[in-house]
């Protein structure tokens, strides 16, 4: 057996390749997956390279964790139930320890959100992961970008910034105690993915995008999709008691400009207000108004006494 | 503008991002594709890798021509109509004349399939080019690999082992003739995937690869799955007259074992022969008959005197 068939092994799971609307999982050329009738079909991608996704020290078990989480972000953004995946991979040798990890978190993570690795693609080269997912919604009911109207509501799930307060202990510029960084650790390792919020905001948020680059970047691009500006609340933005300890200027960094939250900004109609609420409630998934939309484009973030912070926050280039 | 904009720019194509089933392409957290109803989606993934699946000389415009092609190949072989592809890049730099190449010879290949690229990812890292595509084909008509029966015809498309001889000279085991080599180089640079032929298929066939890693290996892994053997004719092999002219040994090797054809080898009932043929008429792809499937597990290659080969071919092992 070469070193080839020994990395596929680790992802072969006799039956437990087809399920749900996968028809015939890894082995062919192709998968054969057959959609729920009348549904539209999601469909993602993200790629993650080492020294820059991640960093080469990282557990295994979190790393498989990670590469589908940012990817089922991209499919509770979109509100979609989440169906079939598929996992290409260049690594630099067969490491069975790093291999068994890898595939324990990503398969635990698959499990938990009843998502199929259908196929995928091993090869020898620099360590790269790239996942591309699929997901199904009911016609017309994805959550999307440009959907945001003046008047609607902000909204963001759980809380911002701790997985940039992560990486910056890492990148040595602070300290923090070692209860409080493994607490923060996790959030930028073990983001879990709003999927069920997503799924409970369809036909109640007007349009949704995950934080993956910082929320200011992000909700950029969603407040540019949308063709409106606006108005969020320094104050109300949502942040753990750790990050609540720091220095006014980290919050403002990590809550505004910090990547890798994974959570959901999404808008709704301001008499959608209960139904959000609601959506939270069932999903078991924290939500807080951070905002409004206005006609206005830019998007101005006022403090505590009212005043707009100067609009210098920068979204996340990785070519930067 | 960053470089990140820079180079998603090279790949966003206003008006060109939806057709199709892609309601709605680029610019979201996913693309949303509405299915053809009643139709099956067919998924396949393929990761390349620099020095490992293309050379760094190559130009920009065949490595987007191939890195999209060995995709559609994977398609083809199932007999899939393409639909939507989805891009993943790690790049060292945006380099403005690879982007614009590699642009190039992408798009012209997706335009002479119809297929769109709905959505992808750029980052920066050692260089690494993965395609996720999809297809659709009416239910149950998917080609696969394990329908083979002892009793079949086995067919390979156009002529096998010109990519390979092309490699061997790269490699400096061989010279050609600056009009021969770049003959073969066309062929290892610019496969052809035979996405018309496949289709065409759906109905005759009864199981089918593409051939990506060598005829032996590729063809083994069809007999494995339908728990079948086969029986070829070495001399039966289509090939070029630039293969034909070299000694018997390198054309065995060609042949055999040479990868990156990206030719179709399917099997289809003796009673279904004329339909073959006029399937590779109707699709204007030649095809020939190279032997038989058997009950009898494993691969038998037989000479010109009827001797069987010895079995030491071996497929291509990316991490030998």
């Amino acid at each position: 057996m070469g070193e080839f068939d020994l990395i596929a092994r680790h992802f072969t799971r006799p039956g437990r390749t087809e399920g749900g609307v996968v028809t015939q999982g890894i082995g062919d050329d192709c998968a054969v997956l057959t959609p729920t009738p009348g549904w539209q079909w999601l469909v993602s991608t993200d790629m993650l390279v080492e020294g820059r996704h991640f960093l080469s020290t990282v557990d295994p078990r979190r790393l498989g964790h990670k590469a589908l989480a940012v990817n089922l972000s991209d499919l509770a953004a979109c509100g979609a139930t989440p169906r079939a995946f598929f996992l290409s991979m260049a690594l630099p040798r067969a490491d069975d320890d790093f291999l068994t990890g890898f595939a324990a978190g990503l398969f635990a993570l698959a499990d938990a959100h009843g998502i199929v690795l259908a196929g995928g693609d091993t090869t020898a080269g620099p360590l790269n992961l790239n996942i591309t997912v699929m997901g199904e919604a009911p016609p017309g009911a994805a959550l999307l970008r440009s959907g945001a109207r003046p008047g609607d509501e902000v909204w963001v799930s759980g809380t911002l910034g701790d997985a940039r307060l992560a990486l910056e202990v890492f990148r040595g510029q602070l300290s923090l105690s070692g209860q409080d960084f493994d607490a923060v650790r996790v959030a930028m390792e073990l983001p879990q993915p709003r999927v069920a919020l997503g799924q409970a905001l369809r036909g109640v948020a007007s349009a949704a995008i995950d934080v993956s680059d910082g929320l200011t970047g992000d909700l950029g691009h969603l407040l540019q999709r949308s063709k409106v500006g606006a108005e969020l609340h320094l104050d109300d933005l949502p942040r753990s008691s750790i990050l609540a300890a720091m220095p006014q200027a980290i919050q403002q960094l990590c809550l505004l400009t910090g990547g890798d939250d994974y959570e959901l900004v999404f808008t709704a109609p301001a008499e959608a207000h209960a139904r959000v609420l609601a959506a939270g409630r069932a999903s078991g998934t924290p939500v807080h108004r951070i905002g409004r939309i206005q006609s206005e484009p830019g998007l101005r973030v006022r403090d505590g006494h009212g005043e707009c912070l100067p609009s210098t926050w920068q979204s996340f280039d990785h070519f930067k």
